[in-house]
């Protein structure tokens, strides 16, 4: 951690996103890749800070509808993992077996959670009997193992990952839908607090999560024009309740089986987004309540006022630590530009530094990370300009994400449109007839996706599919996906 | 969860612990053992608000003193679990290893953290370089994992437990040493704060960690008179770092190798003895903070007076919320005494009951849950009699459990004394000689284990070893520990 920090800034980040990530992971100190395990990665205290604070959030938006935490096992007996038919296919490609203990052959393979479907639905059966044990609705904040065969990217895709989900058993499929949207607010509400622009879709029948009747995604725009999905639920219908025998008596006193949902928020994949969404060729850019601190004080000691440069620091720091900030005053012994240099790099949001013009001129000189500029601040109005900083960086962070991902989307309304927009990296959005092939040609001529139709907003199609110039089912987005 | 309560008391806990235990946890709804997997066990909710309430507490004050959060991953190289030869040879028969993802045996095998020591080293030696690097202080809140032969109990051995885990390095073993004595302050206000009550001790040098110089523990006393180890900080030397070859210059430009500890929280274990330790026939009884709820309001409605009843809970309900106190109004339809029977078995410390007397009157019947006793408190005399019981129940629970584990406790001066006191199921405090032969053989003769000296007391030893009668090097507790 001693390393002499190098100066110069990242690559930029429009043009080799690649290089910037790789960039921001290692001097942010955010993780480090030389754990040795292909995959796994190790999530340094910068990182752990902020995965610990997005889980908090979600939890607490969780919990507040009613959300209740559990902790399921890592492990998944066989038996378990293959009952829902369509589940198993989705998954047995990529799960890992614990098969050995102690040095001995284990009795039964054991799965090591990709989902946890299979591991909750049992415990459904034995929890669920009667109409009043439900809404049930239950969390878990933990990782999960996929043995990914595509090349593998820190907190994009790797083999070990950390998510939120959620385990929602319902009498009826309205209460079901109504926990869909719900989950969508949940994501949206916390998305928002951390300044990232979404598309909240549907996913095309064909593209569902294995065991769903239908799948609604949050995809986040990267700088390179990709998309990246960060959440999901899922309406499962009664396909997991009938393959795991959970049913339960009716209002009438009929036997049947509980409409179900899942929630999967991607942790490792929202810190992604918000890493890439916000920074810069200075590092990390963060709202507050996410950085290692929101605040900290740079004394700017010149010769023969180090005694009043710190003195003022000081006093702003305890000052400002009574009135509730998170600040930190850095008297160590490095020069201002490497500390600068430094508390940019992790995404402080507000530095404040105080030198001998401050001190003489009763203020002090703001500098705000998201826009990388600087103002004058009197020493009385400095608590509440930095109240009024923290709403504005949130608003402005939100708003150019949101801006940036406006203006990414164009309009396709024939088969040339489609191949020039993804030529050019262009979100497209197009009527769509919403058929497999259709999809499956997209994806082969111009290594896009249909990402669905949004649920956000409602786009009634009005016209032929862009593609095959059949009827139109819906308006739908293309990307490529990371 | 709709079962019809069950109404009937728990067995007596001081006579059949066993049959208590898994009664508590099935009736308060902590647990469910039908998983499936031996060694594994399903947390439920009011277990998941428990354990997160005591990671909290721990990480708090672990930050405090300068501890960063960080996670490594789950799975550990052969090649690196192999290099620190005593650490392997405690651990080998109890790993799990993944040998197989997607069908086909993996290249190198993995292991499953056991605990984490060989996953950190591998970084130290990237991380660490110069005196400047240290100290480092790191934590992690996760599962691990072990194939216990010996028969599992729910929190107490299993396959898979929930801990934190530090690795903190050092310049010198000075510095490592104060970080013991930290980590043990750390560890006493939690358990203080939990009401636990413990020992304190320096464990005999054969009993400990491996890969350790010296290992130090918090043994809590269960209610049939065993001990159980709760959490352990450990003085690993230079082992581990000379082992992965973490090496830095010091402040005289030479090299050496960091002088690191290890401190290792169990918190499944420190749920089970919260559970133990205060329970009663009735169910849990738990400090505030900690339940469901702080405090439950349940009317007592008679007919002719339902609406004012209901009326004055309601009341009552908005006015404690609003004075921030987490409290939960039962407005349903079971009968009072199912709802007392209910919200005592979860540990509720204090329930407010309101009939017709209570609205007639201007008062409140209040129940503390860890007497089983009622009061009237005036409705203008509430708020402040729950802030003064939550204090009382605290240290009420905190003087009980303490008074119990120093009733626990007799000398032995003579072997006979050792023989009969195990007999009657005694802590034994005696001069000790320190040798390992005859640790074992108290062992083999009375089931006993040396659990070491107490380093919270100082106590000097007076005389010869009662077991063997040789000089004592030392004052030792012996117990049969869980």
């Amino acid at each position: 951690m001693s390393e002499s920090a190098p100066e110069a800034p990242l690559p930029d980040k429009e043009k080799d996103i690649g290089e910037w990530y790789d960039g921001v992971l290692e001097r942010a100190e955010l993780l480090d890749t030389r754990y040795g395990v292909k995959g796994f990665v190790v999530y340094r205290p910068n990182a752990m800070r902020i995965v610990k604070r997005i889980y908090r959030m979600f939890e607490e938006e969780l919990e507040r509808g009613g959300h209740m935490p559990m902790l399921l096992p890592l492990v998944i007996p066989m038996a378990n993992f293959r009952r829902e038919t369509e589940h198993v296919k989705g998954f047995e490609d990529q799960v890992f077996y614990i098969t050995e203990a102690g040095g001995r052959p284990l009795d039964e393979k054991l799965i090591v959670r990709p989902t946890s479907e299979t591991a909750i639905y049992p415990m459904f059966s034995l929890w669920i009997h009667s109409y009043g044990d439900m809404p049930m609705r239950l969390y878990q904040s933990v990782a999960v193992y996929r043995h990914e065969t595509k090349a593998t990217r820190p907190l994009l895709r790797g083999r070990e990952f950390l998510w939120i989900e959620t385990h929602d058993a319902f009498e009826d499929e309205a209460g079901a839908m109504a926990q869909i949207r719900e989950d969508l607010e949940v994501a949206k509400k916390v998305y928002d607090g951390l300044g990232l622009a979404f598309l909240v879709v549907e996913r095309e029948p064909y593209d569902k999560f294995p065991g769903a009747e239908s799948s609604y995604a949050y995809d986040a725009l990267l700088p390179n024009g990709n998309v990246l999905q960060i959440a999901t639920t899922h309406y499962l219908g009664d396909h997991f309740t009938k393959a795991f025998d959970v049913s339960f008596t009716d209002r009438d006193g009929n036997s049947r089986n509980p409409r179900t949902t899942c929630f999967g928020v991607g942790i490792s994949r929202t810190l992604a987004a918000l890493v890439m969404t916000h920074g810069d060729r200075y590092g990390l850019v963060l709202p507050f309540g996410l950085s290692v601190h929101d605040l900290v004080i740079v004394p700017i000691p010149h010769r023969g006022s180090v005694d009043e440069v710190i003195g003022k620091a000081r006093q702003l720091e305890a000052e400002l630590r009574g009135a509730g900030f998170d600040v930190y005053m850095d008297g160590s012994e490095e020069s201002p530009g490497d500390k600068f240099y430094r508390w940019e790099m992790v995404g402080v949001p507000v530095r404040i530094e105080v030198g001998r013009r401050e001190v003489e001129g009763g203020y002090v000189t703001l500098f705000r990370r998201d826009m990388r500029t600087r103002e004058r601040v009197k020493d009385g109005d400095l608590q509440a300009r930095i109240r009024a900083l923290s709403s504005e960086i949130s608003e402005n962070l939100r708003r150019r994400a949101r801006e940036r991902l406006d203006g990414s989307i164009s309009n396709a309304a024939s088969r040339e449109d489609v191949m020039r927009l993804a030529q050019e990296g262009r979100i497209i959005r197009a009527n769509f007839c919403g058929m497999d092939e259709c999809a499956r040609e997209i994806k082969e001529e111009t290594g896009y996706e249909v990402r669905g139709r949004r649920v956000d907003v409602e786009e009634k199609p009005t016209g032929n599919c862009a593609w095959c110039g059949r009827p139109a089912a819906r308006v739908v987005y293309m990307a490529k996906a990371y």
